[in-house]
């Protein structure tokens, strides 16, 4: 978008003493990793993970209501800041912490889609109507769509609203449009106060993100648990509880998910200190049952062979026929799928990440508890979707968490050590997905774990750490936690089902995995996993680890396009259309590819991995 | 609209003896107007009035449901029908009442508009769908919208009826279309119920007319009193009780009309075997008022100067915002009006009078509580409207009543002899607007009544009827039925309310009375007033009295054409914008020419509209 008296100020890398040019107003971490700084974010400007803070030495910006959630007072005077929440202000003096490992790869700009134009189709406009006169006695309606130069639809609300609402204010107020129809009517001094969302629903999490679309900047963002949660915690357990309970069940699925992003909106507003009913356009993103269960709709059939959903294209509507607390005549856009099981927030992912637009062999895959995995050949795509489990979410796992405070994030075993990185001050209370990943590719790295998954005392000083025997083998990871030998089986049911997806999706396009130029991680958790570790688990192909990207939350990041601009929908379209869906129950050879994939690399291979890197 | 299997046959009429050939399927009143038949009808195919009775002396039809209320058994048995509801069948000797003095004019099909097609925008689709397979995983949306051939939006009830409804019908089922929205979704063997309904809502009546979709037959007609009479008689006093009880007034208003409407509309269904909720469109036309009312809009506006109403253009919405009782998404339109005061119902009988496409001068008059007149001049028009008072619809008159049994409803004069005509069996109860004009008419003819309006007693026999004396005059009608000297009174502000604004239409227009080609006399009590009467009071000017033409309840009509064919919109549109509202409060004469209008004409106007009969 345009930005309006932009200027150039010199900012200074620190430890390293490097100088660069950035533009004021820019978002500082989005301009930072521009200039090729390596920061991790896996929450993606949420401003939830912390990790992308940096320190001012000189010219550091006002602490905000994150920087004081996350930082220590102390630590606010030394200059600590969340990166991804302030914007470049001034000349300044920055210590960028230098990155030890790999711990989130760089969103290279020319791998996702840019917002091109600011227009999301709601307008503002303040008029000063001339009132009834002898000789002028046109109906309120016409007056107001004559002072709006023509074209606008008048709903009964606003129709009831009018005449009251002309009078109240002297003939002088302003009009709010969503499209071609006129969704409020304001009082003149409110003229700018025009808002939207957009709205990532997942299975476990909800995502939003508010912006003011009077300039185009997004103004908060916050996520929470998915209420639904209480009933199941994966979308075959939902619709299950719905069907056991007939109609009632699928509408109090509804009635949980709407409390929630109601919720959502109003921490939203409350953060932004706007009222929920400025907020006059939604987007939404979700997996297809997700977005059934929102709008009332009976996914039955998508749990049931042959899985078709009673949905697939997008649909628009206002926000009072689904019962949502921001503008009642606000347009709600719930974005296109693709199947029963490759969902809008895939279709976001593919358009944030440009898929299929470039001439180039590139894989997007979205790591939950369903991974989807799509697959473009030079402008021809191909999606599926796996059954991982909830392995990747830190479920099933006997030790495993969300990744929330005290989980462990990262495991490293450098130098016959093992390091442990903890989210947050405490001391480790379990292990989240990235956790268990990274445990797992580090100990067949070092062959506590063989190829068949199976954990084994070697001469390596860290076999002191496995205790028991038999069924009852458990590695400690950090006081009190542990990895069992069934956190490793259920672990490779979930990276197996994934890689066996990408065999049938390579299959399908008829290319080998050398073929591969790119391997796009989206999602909710795409950002947090180390990319070494998904190769050295073998859930990605063995590929050169620099083409692997994380594009964050790319599904959150496609409903932002979507909202910022509405010519964006025939592209959505397109996307939908032209991707080739493949049922991966309905391939013969899925069954033997799966139980093949489940192993974990051979000695060989990693040791090539190794050399490669 | 095109008729298949159509067949000629002969009918006699008696007493005349006179051959003619007549279409099968067509109304019988039509086709008998048609071949030169003065048939009077002033419900005008409602089956309300019962006028337009004749008899089969040969070839009678079944009798109806109306026939069997309006005729005694005998009557039945002898072949007595009601025209305006049976079809011509089959050859047939039919005994047409001969007319005595013009009861009514004749509707004379090049007068008005039939519709040109038979094209609501109402459309069923039986389908029959494939199940999902494994190899079809198609959306069920997708999969509904291609076996309909595209373009058809899915709202959301429609989107939650979706998977059940074609799963209970196996996927064969039919689809009910408004315009390209889907609004039903019906088990196969229901596949030809779709209705729809014209509806008139005047200050005192609602009509209702109920047409099969299917073939384009009017099934059923029924009029009922308008709830709101409850509140008050006419617009103001509605307007003044909302005012005074603020919003909780008007949402009561309109949950009286609301109720009166779904009532009508019960009665109409159970009349024709339907349920209501097969009624996919409801085209509705009335004053400005009665159309905020209905809406709760707000009319406040419309009672006070400048007299600017919230509503000009039409509107169209689902029947589940406004809480009618017929299929929940049918399409309810609202038909579009000039003005405060010259409303929907206005423009329908503009509409179906075909009014400005003739190189003519016509002059349109709707007589009720208001006197709303439209001149077309060569295809220009002028449109004002007068607060006649509610003298034509019988209230504060004396002995007043509106044309129910009971009611003295025409008044003749011949050979000094009084006629009174009485609605029903019973004696007199009282007269009505139309008796009242005829009473005043034929008494002025005589010269009881004398220009300035005075009951006088002359040598005519007739004078022995006038009672009392001073204010107290007054003349006996028939047993217990008086005219009073006020009664006459209040007829004058009636009368001279109307003619005034017809003289200042004439002014505005730069033509003469003299010029006037044809006088349309429209509304719902359009066709109950005698052309001769009309002339005798002075409410025309002097014309000639074979230029006036009754249309019968025009607005109800239009109200109809506009239900049978959803291209007439434009030419709504057209009407309303190319209409010249004139203001009469504000125009500075009208007050002098309303003073002068009261009189009646003078005994040599008297003598020379004799002479011109």
């Amino acid at each position: 978008m345009p930005k309006v008296g932009q200027q150039e100020v010199r900012i200074t890398i620190l430890p390293d003493k490097k100088g660069i040019l950035l533009q004021t107003g820019e978002n500082l971490l989005v301009a930072l990793r521009r200039n090729g700084l390596d920061i991790p974010g896996p929450c993606n400007g949420a401003g939830t993970c912390g990790q992308c803070k940096v320190r001012f030495d000189q010219g550091a910006p006002t602490p905000n209501n994150e920087d004081n959630r996350f930082f220590r007072q102390e630590e606010i005077k030394r200059g600590w800041r969340l990166s991804c929440l302030h914007d470049v202000e001034g000349p300044a003096k920055i210590y960028v912490v230098p990155q030890t490992g790999r711990l989130d790869t760089k969103v290279r700009i020319d791998h996702v889609l840019e917002p091109k134009e600011f227009n999301p189709g709601v307008s503002v406009h303040p008029l000063c109507l001339t009132p009834p006169r002898r000789d002028d006695q046109r109906a309120d309606t016409l007056r107001l769509i004559e002072a709006l130069g023509g074209g606008a639809a008048i709903p009964l609300p606003i129709l009831r609203k009018l005449p009251t609402a002309l009078r109240a204010s002297e003939f002088v107020l302003s009009v709010v449009k969503v499209e071609d129809e006129i969704v409020d009517l304001l009082a003149d001094d409110r003229a700018n106060d025009i808002y939207g969302v957009a709205i990532d629903i997942g299975t476990t999490t909800l995502a939003g993100y508010l912006f003011d679309l009077g300039n185009g900047k997004q103004v908060a963002v916050h996520a929470d648990r998915n209420p639904q949660l209480a009933i199941g915690g994966d979308v075959i357990s939902r619709i299950q509880y719905g069907q056991e309970e007939g109609k009632e069940g699928f509408a109090k699925l509804q009635s949980l998910v709407l409390h929630g992003v109601n919720a959502l909106v109003e921490k939203l507003a409350g953060e932004a200190g706007i009222e929920p009913s400025s907020i006059y356009k939604m987007t939404v993103v979700g997996n297809p049952t997700m977005l059934h269960l929102l709008l009332n709709v009976d996914p039955t059939a998508i749990a049931n062979s042959p899985y078709a959903p009673v949905l697939r294209d997008g649909v628009a509507l206002r926000a009072n026929e689904l019962g949502l607390a921001i503008a009642p005549l606000a347009r709600v856009e719930i974005l296109p799928a693709i199947s029963g099981y490759v969902g809008a927030d895939i279709v976001a992912g593919m358009l944030y990440a440009n898929l299929g637009e470039r001439e180039a062999i590139e894989l997007l895959l979205d790591i939950g508890t369903n991974g989807e995995i799509v697959l473009a050949v030079e402008g021809r795509m191909f999606a599926c979707s796996t059954a991982a489990g909830p392995a990747f979410e830190g479920a099933s796992i006997s030790q495993g968490m969300s990744a929330l405070d005290g989980a462990i994030h990262r495991v490293y075993i450098h130098d016959q050590e093992l390091v442990c990185s903890v989210i947050g001050d405490k001391g480790a209370r379990g292990i989240c997905g990235s956790g268990l990943l990274d445990a797992v590719a580090e100990l067949r790295t070092i062959g506590l774990i063989d190829k068949s998954g199976r954990l084994r005392r070697t001469k390596h000083p860290l076999s002191l750490r496995i205790e028991g025997k038999g069924a009852a083998v458990r590695f400690l990871l950090s006081d009190g936690v542990y990895l069992t030998q069934k956190d490793i089986r259920e672990f490779q049911l979930a990276k197996g089902a994934i890689r066996a997806g990408i065999e049938v999706m390579l299959e399908c396009a008829g290319v080998e995995s050398a073929d591969i130029d790119r391997v796009l991680i989206g999602g909710a958790f795409g950002s947090s996993f180390r990319p070494e570790s998904l190769l050295h688990v073998g859930l990605l192909p063995p590929i050169n680890v620099e083409k692997i990207v994380s594009l964050g939350n790319s599904a959150g990041q496609g409903a932002k396009l979507a909202l910022q601009d509405r010519k964006i929908a025939p592209r959505l379209q397109q996307l939908i259309e032209e991707t080739e869906y493949v049922e991966l129950s309905f391939i013969k050879s899925f069954s033997s590819k799966f139980i093949k994939c489940m192993q974990l690399p051979t000695d060989e291979q990693i040791l090539q991995l190794q050399l490669e890197r």
